[in-house]
């Protein structure tokens, strides 16, 4: 049983107020990939254009990463997005979009993934998310699914076609707002769950992330950084460390997902400390366990005396 | 021993996207009264007009809330403030400030508040914090101070010299922003610590609330709320909750001001159910031991499995 993860795999070039990156490696399913491979193997989907490093690909495999999903379509470019955040570090223009091999992306689902129990479906179009699920023999344990605004824009019909699929939908703040038409995050959630996800996670970035669940709610706080460098993939590196510890545990329950959002949050805290995915390829399994130990003393607190 | 608080008495009239109060009792040292007298006696400081209902004062007087500090000008009218929020709920629009009785308001600490042990200044011109600190012969156990970006804009040389002999600060985001001149929040907090305070709470609304000390930080939730019916007073009663179980406890450790800060948000929580001081009047023991339990639910997690 495995782990399968779709997601594009890209070059970034990225603007920040503290610098500027070149061409380096991005997209949401290596970010997702390079999280999750310090916890469970990958088997991942995706597409890639002859100008991707062969080195990138040996690097992930070395991770049990394994490629028999990933297209290298030799003839065509990788895609590509280039972006300038702003000082708050919150919002960000677009800069360039080059399509490119995403532009007519057809997913194919190898036999041996056909044991998938745990599904990521990284930010991409809807129709290819649903692609990937109708191409599996048997329904997944547990399906989750990234989005965000630019596919409500353009693909509202598709999306709303693959959340009856989904479990775990993860949005940001304002996107909940726009997918559910409310602004009370609280009534979003119920909103959002009847459109499928019994599961609704809210990203509020620098604010941490809100889990909602029937009646249910968690909230995990971001640790308070000195800087962050660059937030290009910092919500793909959550949803891969969420995915990650579901899949180590392979435990669905409520109370096991606050916990992998907190393996997400630490990841993700990790992954803003420098540009594209560096300081993902440098942590150890020792960092990881410190900084989930930081987790415990920035949220813990003890109501006995009151 | 005990807790003085220091702050407005007032009236308030309140419009928000979802209705309109006529002239309630409002004010932060109100907020602060009716919020702390829950866990502890109160001694009060603050000045009101004629015009101030007497059962208002009779209620607080039943509530173990001491009045002897509060100065009644009969022939004067008593502080009124109008504001209307905006659909966020997060900012708004003054309307109307009616000064009055707090134009010329000099602080007068009776001899029985000489025992003065926790001394919380409710947000107010920095010069009558410093002059109630003044007239204290003993130097309190533990000095909290809130304010707000005005008076960081007409007064900022008098909050400085305020801050000297304050241990803990609270301000919101924007404010410790503007107070540090640093965006990051624990920058921020570093520049704010030299200017007096050790301790350093950042309120921010449906995100929650941080705090720094040291090298140490902490971040409590905010309960998520299907609405936020009126969030005046929001921030008095948190430093209300804060100031009380720190009173209550006679403990000014990192420790417990993490569970006092919990106890603030649970405050605060029920404060901005209904307009004005209302909810603060209706709860019981039994509703805040409820509603803590609820932030022990939103809040813990085990990374015991990790």
């Amino acid at each position: 049983m495995s782990l399968v993860v779709v997601g594009s795999m890209a070059f970034d070039a990225i603007e920040t107020p503290f610098g500027k990156s070149d061409k380096i490696i991005g997209g949401a399913g290596t970010f997702i990939a390079w999280c999750a491979s310090n916890f469970v193997p990958v088997k991942q989907i995706s597409v890639v254009g002859g100008d991707f490093p062969q080195e990138e690909l040996d690097l992930l495999t070395a991770r049990n990463v394994v490629l028999e999903g990933v297209q290298i379509k030799k003839d065509e470019k990788t895609f590509f997005w280039s972006g300038r955040y702003h000082m708050d570090m919150n919002s960000r223009d677009t800069l360039v979009t080059e399509l490119n091999v995403l532009a007519d992306f057809q997913p194919v689902v190898p036999e041996s993934y056909q044991d998938c129990e745990f599904l990521m479906l990284g930010n991409l179009a809807p129709s290819v998310q649903l692609s990937v699920i109708n191409q599996l023999k048997n329904k997944p344990k547990l399906v989750v699914l990234d989005t965000m605004n630019f596919w409500m824009d353009i693909a509202l019909d598709d999306l709303k076609a693959v959340l009856k699929h989904v479990d775990v939908l993860m949005v940001n703040d304002s996107e909940a707002r726009q997918l559910s038409g409310d602004y009370s995050l609280v009534r979003a959630a119920q909103k959002i769950h009847e459109l499928g996800p019994k599961f609704v996670i809210i990203k509020k970035g620098e604010h941490g992330a809100l889990l909602f669940h029937e009646d249910k709610v968690f909230a995990a706080p971001a640790l308070p950084l000195e800087e962050v460098f660059d937030p290009t993939g910092a919500g793909d590196t959550f949803a891969g460390g969420f995915i990650a510890h579901i899949a180590k545990t392979k435990d669905i329950s409520f109370e096991n997902m606050k916990t992998a959002i907190i393996v997400g949050s630490a990841m993700a805290s990790f992954a803003v400390e420098k540009f594209g995915t560096q300081r993902l390829r440098e942590i150890s399994v020792s960092d990881i366990h410190d900084r989930l130990q930081q987790f415990v003393q920035l949220a813990t607190f003890d109501i006995s005396l009151v």
